[in-house]
């Protein structure tokens, strides 16, 4: 499917910017060790994240960045590039969050997005919902994240 | 439903001390504001995570954290308390992971886990699938994140 460009950037962007069957690109970012080991002492302490030596005589063959990390990676592309800046009111979860590969030292990480649907919510005519499916993919085009994000988006005022 | 308690620590842990209907509570941990507005300036800068006068402009009423940084707060008790040390073998993913509240600057959070389902693996013998729903609380007992995880865990050699 072609890709396609947001007419406005994140500044400007309200509900009426996201319309179902919508499919952009962003990325990469580059994913360090240091970075792994760092996020995993703080969040996820095990072994395979946190301990090269351990983690290369496991199954994992060397570390890995914990499953939290690489969600939150992919969440700072989906914010600077995706998500409307000031009309962004939240979310109420994420469905189907899959780490189908791991992400390593040195991975370049790039996000894939689809608009799944965009619909005015019911209760309150101010915002919108917007479903997204979100795949994450490293440099040998191998998916290391994917998931189904629900957000809370203001309609642009006066339409 | 009464808690359990496990019978050995993490570093004994094996898949055959996961059973189903067993309930635990783990916590308290403490989140700062501090912590709130770092995490979200590396990974979720949205400026209801990261600005507190803008925040409390806002009609979130002040800063709040990224769901992200909120799920990693929750794996950190997973893994501190809950999770085997040698024996877990990492996640393929996360099923209705979900923030109904938010956290703020302050709270203090806890986790109720029960094992929903522990089963040996089909594929592999050294290994089973167990599946724990994820209750997060403040400290009045408002719903913060709820999620079911997945892990795949390591039998008990010669059993």
């Amino acid at each position: 499917m072609a890709l396609s460009s947001f007419p406005v950037p994140p500044e400007q962007r309200f509900f009426e910017d996201y319309q179902a069957g919508r499919v952009y690109e962003f990325g990469t970012v580059w994913v360090s060790e240091a970075e792994i080991i760092e996020f995993a002492s703080r969040y996820d302490p095990q072994y395979f994240h946190l301990d090269p030596a351990k983690a290369r005589a496991s199954e994992f063959g060397g570390i890995i960045a914990s499953g939290f990390h690489t969600a939150s990676i992919v969440m700072r592309l989906y914010v600077d590039h995706y998500l409307p800046r000031s009309a962004s009111l939240g979310s109420p979860g994420v469905e189907d969050l899959r780490w189908p590969h791991p992400v390593r030292p040195g991975d370049r990480v790039r996000i894939r997005i689809t608009i799944l649907e965009a619909r005015p919510s019911r209760s309150k005519p101010d915002r919108g919902i917007v479903r997204t499916k979100v795949e994450a993919t490293n440099q040998t085009d191998q998916l290391v994240l994917s998931m189904t994000a629900v957000n809370i988006v203001r309609r642009r005022p006066g339409v």
